[in-house]
């Protein structure tokens, strides 16, 4: 069954401001086996609106209405539907009593304007909203003699989303027809995104009834599979044979075969082997340590480390000697070694990360590029330096960077 | 003028990806007075990017087709527009040659189907491409007796955007009616969203020439003041008068008048007053430190830090006695004191920022909930410790925690 998906609110059409609702939406609507033909983005002009909904009851089975539900003037979305199809709308006194008690719940005025959330459209279900005041709504009709369904959501995220789970999915399962359906999420670090596409596309081409998306970003690359089939056992099967051709394909490149991110693989390495982790970072700036420890628990193995920005904190925390740091530079691959053999021994780590490089925009020498970087791993039996060279504005040179390093040390402990 | 954007690509269909595009093209589109009022998302298939177009040419002046311009059978609209208008396409012996030039330079093979890229709609203009292979299309005709423009640039950002500056925009404005427009952007940091509106909202409601829009995210308040007027000077009087008694009401919490980041202004005050910054981080595990180092030149007045996750780090690199360490427990008032005076003392830095929480969603206890953060801020006079409760998922305290950092950090400063 094909759905559009229109988000209601002139915000979402400034340069400030995106529709990010649509994507879990979207998610949701797939697992079930609907698929997202359109999504539009209309502004708070009721003729726009209404419009826009006559457009999507041409194409598609099911709409989904996003946002335009409060109590403002602003806030056209019931009356726009309303219009579209022809049907009235009524006040109902159960919501009426519901945003009353609500408002004195909260200690709260109860403007007369607010009471326009409790007006539900001719032959509309309520659904109940825990987290705000409007309610979303539920309309089975015909429409130029097809059955479409309706449904309006509340626009803040957090009431979108818990209503759309608990309201709008159970009522959705039974209206779509019954599809079985298999995902499965393999990641990898540092592959080229074309020798990637190169090494997988004549694999997942033979599976035309696997949808493969393929996400690259900074040195990571995100393989999503899907089937839908009759039966569950069909759906996984296909999935899991296709996964594990390109498991194979990817090798070492691939870190995950479940969706975890390179963070939480590193902490699950860290953990197995009983290691202990801390970085010394100097064009990362505190990238990878903020990484880490965004990961819950991640306190067990890793211990922290330093930002060392100026040559004065690499001598202060990590013991680089001045020496070297004169003679070879602060970009160089024996600071990145001192860096990481430092850290590793000021903080009894089992494992050290260094790293160094040229960020940019400004910085580079003669024969020290911009994105010029030296990564070093140290462990009690030796010590491991890298040097890479990334391509690209400041922001981008620090994120291939930290996920190179984080590479490196999944490399490591493998 | 009224616009629309239709992102084409079945790749934005799905849960992983959105279109982003568009939100540069608005802004550059708003500069110049044209508003966008609709954006389509539509997957690749030449029935519905056909339909899509009819929908836009019934209701904008404008319309910009983003994607779908490249070699694959996917690639769909050229064929969909000339489809949609009753135009031709023809092949143009210019842009072939280019396309076998292209190739050549890159030692690349040229396939039959690359010259797809070669055909231009029947009364379009050639838009050049220096990035990508596909170029862009400017066509302005007639439809259903309206003037319509309608413009085709590339998907990829690094080819749709500097096409649209270069080829669109010096065009386009030869054909919108001159508007001068003013902008001005206001920051706040930590105001209470409601507060912030209450304070603004009886302000800038008398301004109802000037769009003032606000955006809110983790204790950051953005604010931003758009003014379309018949003359240049009067828009810039409109904006000025409004964002004089908009800064006015906001006060302290005031920290960028013109869009700086919070991050950009603690540098700016570290440099006029010659001072410098290190920071020692436990719940925040390097989010600050990766903040201000995201600006280049941030070594001139950030002397780095550490991130002591564990306790023997507290001791190993900000001098937090043991002891004290075990009669307050790491997340307390005096810890984060100790962590400030600790790190200053050691990096030689005029200011030193300590700051422990706990981020969760483990660690609680019965007298420290998760969300409890201390930070102090320390130079050679004194140390003051601020205690603060944010609420939210592991994410969210960590990112409310960074920015009131860096606040009591600005405020120290002014």
């Amino acid at each position: 069954m094909k759905s559009e998906i229109i988000a209601v609110g002139s915000e979402m059409l400034t340069p400030f401001r995106q529709d990010t609702n649509s994507l879990y939406l979207t998610e949701k609507l797939n697992e079930i086996g609907v698929t997202v033909a359109f999504k539009t983005i209309v502004g708070d002009r009721r003729k726009d609106l209404v419009g826009a909904i006559r457009n999507a009851l041409i194409r598609v089975d099911i709409l989904i209405l996003m946002g335009g539900l409060g109590p403002t003037e602003d806030d056209l979305t019931r009356e726009a539907v309303a219009e579209a199809l022809s049907l009235t709308l009524r006040r109902e006194a159960a919501q009426v009593a519901a945003l009353h008690a609500r408002a004195a719940t909260w200690r709260m005025p109860m403007p007369e304007n607010n009471l326009k959330q409790a007006d539900v459209i001719e032959g509309a279900t309520v659904l109940a909203n825990p987290n705000g005041s409007a309610p979303g709504q539920w309309l089975e009709t015909l429409h130029a003699g097809y059955r479409k369904l309706l449904i309006l959501v509340p626009g803040p995220p957090n009431e979108c989303k818990p209503l759309f789970d608990s309201e709008c999915l159970p009522r959705l399962r039974e209206v779509v027809p019954l599809r079985h359906i298999a995902k499965r999420t393999l990641k990898a670090a540092m592959i080229p995104e074309s020798q990637a596409d190169k090494l997988l596309a004549p694999i997942y081409n033979e599976y035309s009834d696997v949808e493969t998306t393929i996400l690259a970003h900074a040195g990571d690359i995100q393989l999503t599979l899907i089937c839908s089939k009759a039966s569950q056992e069909i759906a996984e099967q296909r999935v899991e044979e296709l996964a594990t051709r390109m498991e194979e394909a990817l090798d070492d490149w691939l870190y995950s075969s479940e969706g975890e991110s390179l963070e939480q693989i590193v902490l699950y390495y860290l953990g197995l082997r009983q290691a202990t982790l801390a970085v010394a970072e100097s064009c990362t700036g505190g990238m990878i340590a903020q990484r880490i420890t965004s990961v819950p628990g991640s306190s067990r193995s890793f211990l922290g480390g330093a930002v060392v920005y100026s040559n004065e904190l690499k001598t202060a925390f990590a013991d680089v000697s001045p020496e070297l740091l004169e003679r070879y530079g602060a970009v160089s691959s024996e600071v990145a070694s001192a860096l990481a053999e430092g850290i590793r021994k000021r903080t009894g780590a089992t494992l050290g990360l260094g790293i160094t490089g040229i960020a940019g925009p400004a910085g580079a020498t003669d024969t020290k590029p911009v994105g010029l970087v030296y990564i070093a791993v140290s462990d009690t039996q030796k010590t491991d330096s890298f040097e890479r060279n990334f391509r690209g504005a400041r922001d981008r040179v620090r994120e291939w960077a930290a996920q190179q390093a984080l590479d490196l040390i999944r490399r490591k402990l493998m």
